[in-house]
């Protein structure tokens, strides 16, 4: 649970420690994170895939949740959004360099996501800069295979079989914990990758948001990266799906909209 | 609604979050953006505008509420002027750049509304700065159609199909969603759209402007973008039908001019 | 009026918004522009002047209260003489540069007032700055006519037809607004506009200075710039019709020399 | 024991010393560390191992507590990961730079490990920098033969024949004393090494953890290193056996699994 | 009247104005300059001067209080010596630059005072800089003849016809005026101007100084600068005239010596 | 006696006198070195040594105390041990240097001194940077002969005949007077030299430290200098030489193990 | 009588005035010098000398207090020993400078104690810095004679014929003016100089030290500097001249050794 310090002074700047070894501004960034709306990504048998929740309204275009980062390489994130276009940009020069300086076809998804989170870092080692507001999921292939990336305010890259960021994203993180537990969560299908991540998203949105809401970008098989939206013609029927699965969980628990306080687990090891 | 930080210190500095995970400084700047006069954007059926309303007094030449960016985009901002003019004119820069470097005839208008972002958004992310205290709507065309951005003192991008900023813009707000929540507005003609943004800035003004002290500007079709004033010859009608729209919305409802609180909608994803 | 803040805090430096989303620095240099010396600027039919109140003394060469900025260009100010000096200099340079890069005879007069409001402008984004305590006022003619700008310690500039600057400046405003509200301002002649400028700064000093105390610098027809004071031959009549133009207005309201509170106009947009 | 300094302000940099001659923030930053996960070292006979207690769960890939520096260096830490990683990344660079520059086939080990505790050290010694929050952990083999070193947040190398770092690591260090304190560390068998490693990190986590969240790294006689699981094929049994010796020493005393604060030790010669 | 500010914090750095619009870092430091021993400056009919006091003791080298800054350049300051000197000694090389660039037998007096003032205007802009403590009286000579400046701490430049510095510099500047008001002051014989330079520096002192004690500069006619003492033989029968003075001044007011309170008069125009 | 200061604020940083002169950052960095374990050093007929108590433990490598900075030349240090090292290295560098520039065979041991205190000084000058919270001893030979200098966390070097540092350095230093003031230092004996430096160093410990725990370092005649502990066969004897001295001194003095209060002394001359 | 400043704040850096123009830390900065042993000099009838008391203890070799610069220049310094040794061997660079670019066989000794007093003015300057804890006393030959300078913690030199600094240096000039006030100082034998030396030092200390306590450096005829000792034969009998003296001085005033409080004179001029 989070708690506010009370003694003030120690939470003012990334470069400082609290008595109890904490770097509180870092805590804070996260909450901003823990604001956003939903975002998850699933590792499935050939590929991996990331999703979100975007806003619709009459006088907005959609807003983009997912992004192309490179040909095989997609992203989303929660959090402060201009934050987050902010690294989505610099994923995609980092991409080129990668494609111009070493001639691969396919950039290493690991060396991006590092580049994300080392500057990530950054930012929280000197004074005058504050930690970004943004946690990040990068999706992709490449010649090692498929990975899917978290990387979190502090700077730390934590390498994910499935996962979701953004508001309430503990009571998410308990639905993807309670259908994958028993299950060897790289070698589901996408299909049912694609109808888990619908069904997490809408957990943690606490109801059913409308198809068009939801943005999925995914790699698979040996195929660039495609983004769409749930009420496309591939997915729609899986959208349905997720629809059902979603209401098993809420019939099965009356209390999964209860909001949960999160935001204090800081990545230690 | 905008609740004042009581614990002080938390917003001293756009580098700094408070316990919550916001930057208090990007909300007060927003506080600045809300005190300006309204200004408009509206995207229609071949092209994009920008409308906003101007001071006229007798010691002062008419103030520019309307800018031109490059031959196909125009801008409005409000907040603080200066900054508003700072962020005009490296808007215009970058166009220039666009052309002298890619040769595009037409600079695209998504890069240079992101240039300026950027910019507002550094201004976020190092101490010793303050955020830029004004919204700026951009419109144009250029090879990929029309466009309408508007950019955040947070530094975030949004494309819009219509929208106000300045004071009492979510009184500006609820009327133009009464009025476009079931039309396709991309599809509205060029007449509805200058009309429906003239009402839009009289009902967040609480009362019909003076024709001259509506500025607009707009591309449509494949004309170099026009700036020009609702007192204008080919204005001067849609000013009056604009007046009847007005007055229809202040009819239906008495409480329209009631001083609405903003400002503290984040824009987090 | 002006509210001293009690929260203190938010006003220690130009890089910080209140909560209210003002910049207080700004509006304290704006204090120090209003216990200046009053000076003022007028556009007339063919050309524009500024005029001010110096100091005469026994033991003082009178203090110059009207620059030259160039050969077709004057200037004033109010506030902290050093920091307006400072940017006459500026001014002056910025001049002689359009001159030898681009050949002009005569120098936009636009593009030095946005010169030297971009610095004032400057002066109030970083930290470790302070904004410039002074007001200008630029007059000149240049290849498109007479101009006469306002520069804000917020970094604005404003196109005026005429104005007043500097202690009781709203009082000389109110004056000014009296005799021009039916006035087309930009057809009037040199003659009324000396007139008036005399009689606006004796209003706001609350009584007529002496003739010598008077400097008035202008543009003319096709004349490069002339400084001269209002004892000066052909200025002498003038200042006996602006006496009379000072009585009648006295005589009008005895109320006139109460000292109004200003200064906390913001310049927003 | 940790006490809380009361009068606070003297910890809020890492280049302010108290009254008592202490960098609060150092001690702070070794609070961070003293919350990790556990990680431990042995020199053993013909070699030297780090290993380390990993999260294992269905929604990640097991995360990395081991890390490859290079061909026959091991390292790993306790604290914040990002730091770490940052401090790893630099110790490859460094050895890489060894290999290019001095041709050795085997970097020296003392010199990566220095060059790591350099920079921990240099973030200790200027305004605006943090101590970084994490202790690492180096085992290699080089010309010289085989070394432990221990870097602190405070920028101290410290050769080790054993120790470990992370939650409990006082308890830890208990054990680890009754073990060794009769014994010829250096000449221990890689077996028992192995074993009283995995036993250390049982009993600072105060139960035995499954096999496949301690991961291992070592150096043996002339071979590479090897980074592997206690549940891979050679350490299995190796990891029964040390089952047994944390089975002993829980019967021996009951009082093992209190939590011992730690962590003011300063690092003074 | 000089009123400590009661709200601290405003008074903290020269780049902060309080609510009033005060920068007073800039008063404080007048305080200085009210605190040194009194320094004067008088033009007079073909030329200029100025003198001060300095201390006489058995064991020092008598103090230089008026220096050569140019061949027909001079100059005394009140305030912190070593400002005084470091400024001085800039106004000596502007000189010899002025000199060498321009080949000007004699450097323009005005071009090195505002040098020197601008300098001292710097030193008002940026934090983490102090405004210096010393007012600076230059005399000279040039192509365009006699010339008397005064530099404040503030930044700013005045033409002076006769004024003096330091301690009880309003009392003194109430004898100038006294003998002055009805005068053409630059029109007053050299050996007028230097008995009115004494008896003012006497006033002040509230006593007459020894004849040593009185140092002047001075430029005259055609000739370079000279330095001298009231003891020498050229102006031993002046400080004769200027006792009588001082003494008739004495007598006519009982009350003179009476410390004013001075210092808080600002530069605004 | 140490007293920490009331008046907080003072001793926040190093470039910040305290009302009485004192540069209280410095003291406190005096604390930490007045907490490390003892150092001493001796100068002697033909030579000069350093001698301290490491640490010696089951688990680690015993710790280095005495370091070799060139063949000649050897140093010790107590206080932070990270910051000595940092040091040592820079004295390495700069006899290297040295060697290298000027072909010194034996490079002179007051020019790395002075390198080495220079170092401290600039952190005691610039406000960011912290004193260095150590002292060091260096003992030498060169052409000029044998030296031993002691370098301040303040920045001086002072000439040593002998002296101690670290904890209960007091109690060492009345030791060492007791038995040197009436002996030409200059000409005791390499073995009374050595047995004097254990004893002190035991007498600063309050018991005698096992002979291993002492490293000495020294040079002698033409020979380079030897790093050594007192188990070693040369010193062995002296070791059991000084126990008796220490005996001695004991039984004189039932009071020398309390504790004395130090570290205040400022270097003043 | 020094005063501490009540209003705390004031008095935290030396880029700040408080209310009545004081900049306490250069006044802080006194304290430190007023608690050094004491230092002074002399100017005789052809030449100059410092002396000093330096500290005689059994365990160190007896520390500088008299420094030479060049070969016809020696200085003196009471304070922080780090900051004068500092700045001594700036002034010895300085002299080394102006003999290798103006190959002048004596350096211009106002030229050195200039370029030192620079030094220390520079440090009263900006932020982030301190002035330096020190004064030093310059005493030299050069082409235009003897001379001998002071230079003040707040920058200024000032032009000696006689002076003491340190511990009690009040009392010390109290005498040294009791013996020179009827004397034509520059005209003292190099004996009586020497003598009187000694007697000050010994006044200021309040007993007479130690003759090898007292270290003399001098210029004296055509002879380079010599440094020597109060028992060195040449030196001896004004030793003993000087004890006379001393015993003299104090049968006369018994009330003599009471400390004085001082460091509180501003430079002012």
């Amino acid at each position: 649970m989070f708690v506010p310090p009370e003694r003030a002074g120690y939470d003012r700047t990334p470069v400082m420690y609290d008595p109890s070894g904490r770097i509180l501004q870092i805590l804070y960034a996260r909450r901003a994170v823990s604001q956003g709306t939903p975002s998850c990504g699933i590792l499935f048998k050939d590929g991996a895939l990331v999703a979100g929740r975007r806003k619709i309204s009459a006088l907005l275009m959609p807003n983009k949740k997912v992004f192309q980062v490179d040909e095989y390489i997609v992203a989303t994130f929660a959090g402060y959004s201009s934050d987050g276009i902010f690294l989505v940009e610099q994923a995609r020069d980092r991409a080129a360099t990668l494609r111009f300086v070493y001639g691969s076809e396919k950039p290493d998804v690991y060396l991006i996501a590092r580049n994300v989170s080392s500057t990530m870092h950054q930012a929280t080692l000197y004074a005058g800069l504050r930690p970004f507001g943004v946690s990040i999921i990068i999706a992709g292939k490449d010649l090692t295979g498929s990975h899917l990336f978290f990387n979190d305010p502090g700077g730390s890259t934590v390498s994910w079989k499935a996962g979701i960021i953004g508001k309430n994203s503990s009571v998410g993180e308990e639905f993807l914990m309670s259908i994958f537990k028993n299950t060897d969560l790289t070698n589901i299908s996408f299909d049912d990758a694609i109808k888990y991540a619908i069904a997490a998203i809408s957990v943690a949105s606490g109801s059913m948001p409308m198809a068009e809401e939801i943005e999925i970008g995914y790699v698979k098989d040996d195929e660039p990266a495609t983004i769409t939206t749930a009420n496309s013609a591939e997915i729609k029927d899986l959208y349905s799906a997720a629809t059902e699965v979603f209401n098993e969980w809420k019939a099965k628990r009356k209390t999964g909209e209860e909001e949960t306080e999160e935001g204090t687990e800081e990545t230690e090891e």
